[in-house]
């Protein structure tokens, strides 16, 4: 095998083969292809795509880099969810404790804020004393215990996609739909599931900007489900604005908790539902979507939900006080309101920058060892469709760094469009 | 500047500015910017190409990485030739010393074997001491005696060009117009010149495959040497079969040795004296094309040309007396004819074949350690448009390793197509 002639091969459009993938990709975990080969092979894939036997042979031969899970000895049905990432999107932290209390373990690994999106581990970890970085063994002993661990991608689970996702984050190769592809699903795959169910964000605040890119990648995602047996649903929503009222750190984990006691707001719930329903079917547990539904909404009543968060908590380390008091714990320093200079109706939000803003407030990162600020974030009091009069509060800022703060707010500058004619927003698409 | 987001504006398609293509080849250099970025970018330069100012930077850029060499002083016309790359093209070795005779002083940068395609350097260093690994200070005062000097490139011209050269080799980015005219132009302007004779080769043998991706390249290299202040033409000729009867190393300075002793194949001499006449006008030296050519033959026949080689042998390293013997040095141990399985006219060649069977021959290198065979080659019989009958020698291979001489032979199976119509080729195109 010549690594510049594969290369060059996919570089001309030319389908590349299992043997070659394989080769070339285990070259590299080798160290025997170095860097500069595997970045301008991923520059050609960007510009000419894949096959979708090209993308399964990629999703198998990263999964095949490092160590699958396995859990065919629990009882329970075994399944994941996915979302492509967000403003606000905290129904991770919802939906998982919320599925596992109704009999479906959930072995989820998570990821970090990347670019203008928020990351479930980021929020997670400012709960005192949380931690994402455990090791295999304990991750499949806690999920055989209780039904429910979220992590940070381990060592042992596909290294090949650890590898070659840090170098896409600095050659510009992140948004090629085969490579998202198969970073997601080699991931998702080794963890064993046997169900799926994807959240596909469409919108200004998504990687996908319109429904047919979106369905590109659906249809996609789906069928390395379908192919490695994973029963794989998608439910497409809009990021066209935030989800929920807060965008940030711990303010989402709070966001969170009042939607496992039971009040969540309406958004969030309906896409936890939504996607909840699907796994609910997929189990079995549920013979229709209501039906579904209406046990989600029973076990939130209940407080079947929450307790199973507290376990979780508890499991992976933090403590029950915490979660108790949560809603005095990471009080911001400053805030700040960004009030409406005139009156009429919210027309449309630029969602990207609302993200761009959080992560100016301290909620991510713009190098991988900046530190991140647990009690920054945003609070929403308007949405698209919502009338406004001038001198309103459209946003609330906060964090506990003044200058990051004032920078943020000079971001948020024509983020919010208000005029005259009626919307209305459409969450659920397709 | 963030790299990663340089390459991602170059990637969507957008134009890159002055600053930041200087930032980056820059940063390159100093090593702040690693082979993986580096690659991504070129990569995405290959897919997206390069506005005329973005060319324009890159020459400057690379031009300014190293030293330029200086011939204000000199009072002749100073002046370069440069072919995009053939099979069996030995015109440098006959039309630098033609020129030189004539009064136009030529401080030559040539290249080795590149792909397919046979290098000047290669076949030079087949002259027994001749050396092509010359400082730029030995360079210049060679120029300055006896007007005439060819090496290879030295460490001191276009750094940038050598570093990025070496990893377009391996990340399949080598054929990319813009890439191509920035190493060029960036390396002749580096040598001072005031003129300069380009030979955009066309065809089945060529980078370019036809007359239009040709012209393009031809046009971008005129207007980059226009706004350098360098007289540039631009002569295009076929590619479609190799030029002069034999393509290898030691046998190609043979022909080029004929060919400044008055017994050159026609096709060969006819680009030669194209070229040349192109020189000799802008210099002033001649005032027509007839003229032009004229001058030439009398420097041939009246053996101007032919000293002037030898004297540059000797100023390189070399020996008249193996010049004066030169039909008996490099004898090949081996040799194999091909012959025609039937009768009629050949149609065509397949010349990027022909060329990869000389390099299987050992007149190329397929790893950079691999060492070449001076007595390699193959004599070409029939040509494009020449009748045949059947059992009629077409080529013969040699070379002094039997095992090669063996796979370069199955190689050449159906590189030779005869037919029954009449063809004609023409050599100089436009």
């Amino acid at each position: 095998m010549i690594p510049s002639e594969i290369i060059k091969q996919k570089r001309n459009g030319k389908e590349i083969s299992f043997q070659q993938i394989k080769e070339f990709i285990n070259g590299y975990l080798k160290e025997e292809i170095p860097d500069y080969q595997m970045s301008a092979l991923l520059m050609a894939i960007f510009f000419n795509g894949m096959t979708d036997s090209e993308i399964s042979t990629l999703v198998e031969v990263m999964l095949n880099s490092g160590e699958k899970m396995d859990f065919s000895h629990h009882s329970n049905f075994v399944a994941d969810k996915h979302s492509t990432g967000g403003v606000g999107d905290k129904v991770s932290i919802i939906l998982g404790p919320l599925m596992a209390a109704a009999g479906i373990s959930i072995p989820m690994l998570s990821g970090r804020s990347l670019g203008h999106t928020g990351g479930t581990l980021d929020k997670l970890e400012t709960i005192p004393g949380f931690k994402v970085d455990i090791n295999l063994r304990d991750f499949r002993k806690q999920v055989d215990a209780i039904g429910i661990a979220m992590i940070g991608q381990t060592k042992e689970i596909c290294p090949a996609d650890r590898r070659m996702y840090a170098l896409r984050d600095v050659t510009g190769t992140v948004e090629s739909v085969p490579l998202i592809c198969g970073s997601i699903m080699s991931k998702k795959i080794a963890e064993g599931i046997q169900g799926l169910v994807l959240d596909v964000k469409t919108g200004n605040g998504a990687f996908m900007k319109n429904i047919d890119e979106a369905h590109h990648l659906g249809n996609m995602l789906q069928n390395i489900g379908k192919s490695f047996n994973i029963n794989t649903d998608v439910v497409y929503t809009s990021m066209d604005q935030p989800l929920g009222n807060l965008a940030g750190l711990w303010c989402e984990v709070q966001e969170s908790i009042n939607g496992l006691k039971g009040d969540g707001p309406d958004d969030t719930m309906q896409v936890t539902y939504e996607l909840g329903a699907k796994l609910l079917l997929q189990a079995g547990i549920s013979k229709t979507h209501s039906e579904a539904v209406a046990l989600q909404k029973e076990l939130i009543s209940n407080g079947k939900a929450y307790k199973k968060f507290v376990e979780m908590v508890e499991y992976q380390g933090g403590k029950h006080q915490d979660i108790e008091k949560y809603k005095r714990l990471h009080q911001p320093d400053n805030h700040i309101t960004i009030k409406s200079d005139k009156a009429g109706i919210i027309q449309s939000i630029d969602t990207y920058r609302i993200g761009l803003v959080t992560i100016e407030l301290g909620c991510g990162r713009k190098k991988t060892t900046d530190k991140v600020d647990p009690t920054a974030g945003i609070k929403f009091y308007k949405k698209i469709g919502d009338p406004v009069k001038k001198g309103d509060t459209i946003m609330k800022l906060f964090n506990s760094d003044g200058e990051k703060l004032s920078s943020a707010e000079n971001m948020t500058k024509n983020t919010v469009i208000i005029g005259n004619e009626k919307v209305e927003h459409k969450l659920i698409l397709d």
